[in-house]
């Protein structure tokens, strides 16, 4: 088993990375008190609920189940408040421990529903999707979508235990795989060379699913993520580099239509984006995009994004959290393996960088 | 002017009390970016919100104001949800300022949208009535309420700033105004008996709103509180002390209606019911429980809670965030000027010090 430990304000915690985690009531009996609600879909209850729940069960601990319908469509306030009302029908209390057990709609608006119910409840996470464990159950960002914006009203709130269980991800769609796969390569991008190229090594070998190789990506990312996290918890400078291709792809996300393009799918069309943007700075080059692209191509992801007009573009990325006393700053890349923050506010830059994605 | 300082885990800030603080752009230009919202309700607006607006002009920040209906029965996820939809209308980034100019109504629920929208802006409480000044506007407990309990959803997020100005109480209803004073008295009860002859002594020109004598207790609130929450800010122990006659106050106002009672009436009754629990457990005698009903009564407070039937009471207190491993919490007086954290199991020792308020 791998562990690595995240260190914030409030406390640490550790993320536990190995096979057949969830058959072992060792690992969760620590953190748990007396009473759990577990919040997961429809789609992973019928994979795992059962298995999670005797789990609980084997722990000695009183639990119930909320299981939310499936889809980035209902992350949304309809299903915070059914988190809400389950929890109160159930006498749920502050001392009783919340777990998600799903991908990284599930974890987000659980680990919201934990923020803010009762003021703050213990929370733990099992993600059950690559993305989730890569990086949406690292680092406490909470949220829910808002009809105007994507994550828009959400809490930072830790965890107290984060379980990947790398034997889940063999039920996932060759997509959702794929949509993880790009977080991954993010943080190659942002921070790591030598991971970049490890990437590029062993790319084929990581989407046929080898456990060891996946056990490696997985810590390695969140280690990264851990680090970035501790220096920066609440995101008032570092941590912003983890949204490298993030502005961007909200914006694709949000035009298409939350769900359609899957958010990884979205982040890598996006990144994309972001080389091209960094190619207009100078910092990067046409072959240097090239290889994202590649890479992104090998693990089974768009490598550009969609064509629409560019004041969509621009007021999906006015909406972003990103935008500062109306200034929009965007993740760019210095060189494959170190992102920097920029402020752009030349918009005549901005379009000519999204032009090869301009209706003609 | 007073200052209280209020020293926070993320951050310290301070509470300043003085009259005529509305008008000085002064005061709160240090703490505020380019950009604030105000949040107010239609009946403070009328009173104040020009004035405040014209405060935000004299400091040059651009600024926009969001108006929620007045009244407990708003505090709810529809009030929010006007609150996120207005800042996300108006473009509000995460560096924007949310400024709360209300009673503890608006302070609470404006101070949960800050709180979230996008994960958290920057918030300063204008407190308006003599309840939110001594109590709801310090200490960075935020909610809003549900339909099976008040205050169930919220977070503990501190403001940069509170401005306490003592000449806006001038136009609170007596009523309201004895409503804060039910807090006044609470904190002598809980802590500090040297406050409480203070507050016999002085009550009658307190209650003529005396603005030198509101000044010294005010402040001498504010430092009490400050004192609690900077050595137990997300009430693991010794801040649920302050919640002395909430969770018989809070089942007045669940059972009557929110909004029927105003919560500091019955936190009034509430805490005339927590002293008759003190004296089933044997630490208060009747004649302490009358002086404590006395005090309520000369600052035109009710002195006993309305008659409904146990099983309501139990149902309601069963609810309450201060049940812990299914254990009843309750504030209990060890003598006057000294509270204490008492576990309840016994439900006929609760009903017997219950009994004056029960139905024949």
């Amino acid at each position: 088993m791998k562990t690595v430990v995240v260190a914030t304000s409030s406390h640490s915690y550790p993320i536990r990375i190995a096979r057949r985690m969830i058959q072992d009531s060792d690992i969760i009996r620590p953190h748990l008190g007396k009473k759990a609600a577990i919040v997961t879909n429809t789609t992973v209850a019928k994979l795992y609920l059962r298995t999670v729940e005797n789990m609980l069960e084997q722990a000695g601990v009183e639990f119930f189940s909320i299981i939310l319908p499936d889809g980035e469509q209902y992350k949304n306030h309809q299903s915070l408040n059914q988190i809400y009302d389950e929890l109160l029908e159930h006498h749920a209390e502050r001392s009783t421990t919340l777990i998600a057990l799903g991908g990284g709609v599930v974890g987000d608006i659980s680990g919201f529903a934990a923020a803010t119910y009762q003021r703050g409840m213990p929370f733990i996470q099992i993600p059950t999707t690559l993305l989730s464990q890569v990086d949406s159950s690292v680092g406490g960002k909470t949220a829910i979508n808002h009809p105007l914006g994507k994550n828009m009203i959400g809490a930072f709130y830790q965890p107290q235990l984060v379980i990947a269980d790398l034997d889940v991800l063999d039920t996932l769609p060759p997509r959702e795989f794929s949509a993880g796969m790009a977080e991954v390569i993010k943080y190659a991008l942002l921070g790591d060379e030598q991971f970049l190229v490890w990437l590029e090594a062993h790319m084929p070998a990581l989407m046929q699913r080898d456990k060891e190789l996946l056990a490696q990506a997985v810590a390695h990312c969140c280690q990264m993520k851990a680090d970035i996290v501790a220096e920066d918890e609440t995101e008032q400078g570092r941590r912003a580099l983890l949204n490298l291709g993030h502005t961007f792809g909200h914006a694709i996300e949000a035009e298409m239509g939350y769900g359609v393009w899957l958010h990884g799918e979205a982040v890598a069309a996006g990144t994309v984006a972001a080389c091209c943007l960094s190619e207009r700075l100078g910092s990067l080059k046409a072959e240097d995009t090239e290889r994202v692209a590649a890479l992104f191509r090998l693990a089974g992801l768009p490598d550009r994004p969609p064509v629409f007009a560019f004041e969509r573009w621009l007021s999906h990325i006015r909406h972003d959290k990103k935008v500062q006393n109306g200034r929009m700053r965007f993740i760019t890349l210095e060189r494959l393996g170190q992102a920097v923050i920029t402020n752009i506010d030349d918009e005549a830059l901005l379009e000519s960088s999204l032009k090869e994605f301009l209706p003609a």
